[in-house]
């Protein structure tokens, strides 16, 4: 280490997935100096292999599926979508997998960008080992913020690592559609990848433990795509736990606990995620590796007043969105304790998560699209609040009749009777993505029911589903 | 008079429109008896001749509009919209010009239905003359609510009356495209019927005295119209006054004050609406016929504390929305009323129609389509209110790209600087009219900026336009 190349900046950011180039964003923009670490691409999971690529392989499916519901249009839609040019849209949204233009955007933010592997070295302290093979020593004044994110875990199913199996990283960038495609696990990631597959050619087969795909969501959004994945040919399997996978010749093999196999092409795990906290050093802090950050409502590491732990790898809410909406509070945070001044830690302030605990926005974009935000019916009684569930389908309101023939949605209020005000809101149903920050408005704002009658939905658009849930929660 | 049938009500509605049907149910749900006097069909406007056959008529164009732009989709549409089964979806959104579900609702809310024309008499008088000749005199124990609308007016061009013109209603029922149509006024109802009917086979010449379309609204959105009906081959003329009408044999030909003739098949007028009050028996009770109802916040006439003046017929916002908006505010007054309880008129009181005043939402149907509530920022500047107004480009969110190649479109907000509050929100671009109810509960809710932060759409929705809203305002 005595060689190493020495470097002190305001604030030192491990990893620059858009958790990391937003902290780093705001606390320049705060006045401070910034040095972002990356040992991979600039602008991670999200931008190459998640949020963008997922969405651009589902979008065109989407299209085609709306105007073919459309009586009039639909006798012009005679072709098929074009796998090819689907994934070649794909390829474009991820720049083909080239951050050129996310190494430029931080560099006209006046970020400082190291490449290559930082790991911790005691307090205020990072050693990055750089990709040719030298080492740079920084230090931070004010703060690290550690943004390495989240990976995806194989579960420890006997021989599963050892068939190459998909990861979410994997199932974004393939270059063609598996002949089969087996998915393991019926969250939003095994949902959207095997809705987005079997479009594309793929004979998807999930396979999900428990009896309902997307758990965390009212059951009616898990219902209601399974049954749409069923539609699209997609062969469903609930309550079907693994037990052993291997290779026969070029096929996969998975055994589950009735003994049945299941044979494809590719597997797909999709069964949950991983902190990236397993080489950064965590132990020259006291922390121990591969472990969550436990971080307080500023995204402060407990007990190190100093480090930050910001997006996927604080295992709070595991969402771009989140993590960026965290890396804005967080810097507003580490600039204001960097210049002495008070943090306002109640509910709601610039400098707090409060919207993680309690606003938490999602949309899954599967067909039909779940679109939620805040607490389900289950949260609501869990946590133990007054409430009342209201439901109405979608497909009643006049524009949703507009928009495709035979609409089928639904949608889900979760009211608190006592605050009279919306704990959560779940839609369900084609297109119901942008109705939803509508909802998140609503939850975050608090606004009271009696005034949110005075919020008029424009006739006839789908929102009207809006003065629907008002007059069924009236009764 | 002396033999006519007589019959008490607590309330009498005039108008069978959206809103004269939400004022009897109201006021039935509330306890008291009421019926309905109608004329035409029960429905109104908006089921036969408004919103439902208009949006029904846009509907499939839009959708293979946003098919076509997006790369691997585009592909599958090789074929051409269907223009007799976009006619017949139409047709069926108007149930074919039958109300009989309509009458069949009122049945079930326990409304009564009087067929025919019903004139004030006097006060809490209404006699109506029905369909087979017969008088039925009517009084209402506590209010009569005129609901009879606006009509389209013919504004007073030389021998325009006599080319027999088409109004909204002909244009929204035709059975063919016209080879040539022509219209007459550039907001909302010329500009949809040009971007239908041009789309249908229409050749469209869309004629405007003024030197933008949509002029109520912000000027970016009849900008972006105008340029979006010029490339689908719209004929669009700015300050151009039409003088004269004629019809030359088959052709109507229109002269403009420069001299220059313009030639088609048929011509639309929609420069304007008129109340629909000259033929209620006004002058009985000392209200001038033809004139809109001038009516307090709980939309009752004034001077006349038993009569109410509801949704159009008032001249206050003539959106169908904002009528069954006015009907719920009126009908909760007239049902207190009639117990003897307190009317509370305070701003957002579940008896007044604040949102009129300030947060009256509204979607044009064009291509692209312009969503917006509250105040444009000639209209804060004309209250004299301190604002500032940001403005961003939707096709800058990587939710918008992926929704289309190329998306064009922007967002404007008008932020009241003084109490940081939202006073209005426009969107133009394809499918903005999902957007729009967010930035309506924002604005009715008076949710601050500062809490706005903590809203966070989801990555990768149009919705994140909000994000870069809040950053633009932030500066």
């Amino acid at each position: 280490m005595s060689h190493a190349e020495e470097k002190t900046y305001d604030v030192v950011v491990l990893g620059a997935g858009s958790t990391g180039e937003n902290v780093a964003d705001i606390v320049v923009r705060g006045g401070l100096t910034a040095v972002v670490v990356e040992p991979e691409l600039v602008g991670g999971e999200c931008s190459y292999w998640a949020c963008m690529p997922s969405k651009a392989l589902l979008r065109g499916t989407e299209v085609l599926a709306e105007a073919r519901s459309v009586d009039g249009a639909k006798q012009a839609v005679t072709g098929e979508q074009d796998v090819a040019a689907t994934l070649a849209r794909r390829d474009s949204f991820t720049s083909n997998w080239d951050d050129a233009s996310q190494v430029q955007w931080l560099d006209s933010a006046g970020i400082d960008l190291l490449r290559g592997n930082g790991r911790l070295d005691g307090e205020r302290t990072v050693v990055v080992t750089t990709a040719d093979g030298g080492t740079v020593r920084l230090t931070a004044r004010h703060a690290v913020a550690v943004c390495t994110g989240s990976k995806a875990s194989v579960p420890p199913v006997d021989g599963l690592a050892d068939v190459d199996p998909w990861g979410p990283r994997e199932a974004t960038s393939a270059k063609e559609a598996p002949a089969r495609l087996l998915v393991l696990g019926g969250g939003y990631v095994g949902c959207e990848m095997a809705t987005a597959w079997q479009a594309l050619g793929a004979r998807v087969t999930l396979l999900q433990r428990g009896g309902r795909l997307l758990p965390g969501l009212e059951p009616q959004a898990g219902e209601a795509v399974a049954a749409a994945l069923r539609d699209a040919g997609v062969d469903v399997r609930l309550h079907t736990s693994v037990t052993g996978a291997r290779r026969d010749g070029a096929e996969v093999v998975l055994t589950s606990d009735d003994g049945q196999e299941v044979r494809g092409d590719e597997v797909l795990v999709a069964v949950g995620r991983a902190a990236r906290t397993d080489d950064i050093g965590a132990e020259s802090v006291g922390l121990e590796p591969g472990k969550y950050l436990s971080v307080d409502s500023t995204l402060r590491v407990e007990g190190l007043p100093w480090m930050y732990g910001v997006g996927d790898v604080n295992g709070r809410r595991q969402l771009t969105h989140m993590g960026k909406y965290q890396a804005r509070q967080a810097g507003a945070a580490i600039v204001a304790r960097a210049r002495g001044e008070d943090v306002d830690t109640a509910a709601w302030s610039p400098f707090v998560d409060t919207a993680d605990d309690v606003a938490t926005p999602s949309v899954v974009f599967t067909s039909p699209q779940v679109a939620s935000v805040g607490r389900t019916a289950a949260q609501a009684e869990e946590a133990g609040l007054p409430h009342r569930v209201v439901e109405y389908p979608i497909g009643s309101v006049a524009g949703a009749s507009l928009f495709t023939d035979g609409y089928e949605g639904t949608a889900i209020a979760v009211v608190d009777t006592e605050r009279e005000v919306l704990l959560g809101v779940t839609f369900v149903g084609p297109a119901v993505a942008e109705l939803l920050h509508a909802a998140t408005i609503a939850v975050v704002g608090e606004v009271p029911i009696g005034r949110l009658w005075h919020a008029v939905p424009a006739y006839p658009t789908i929102s009207e589903i809006w003065l629907r849930l008002l007059e069924t929660y009236r009764g």
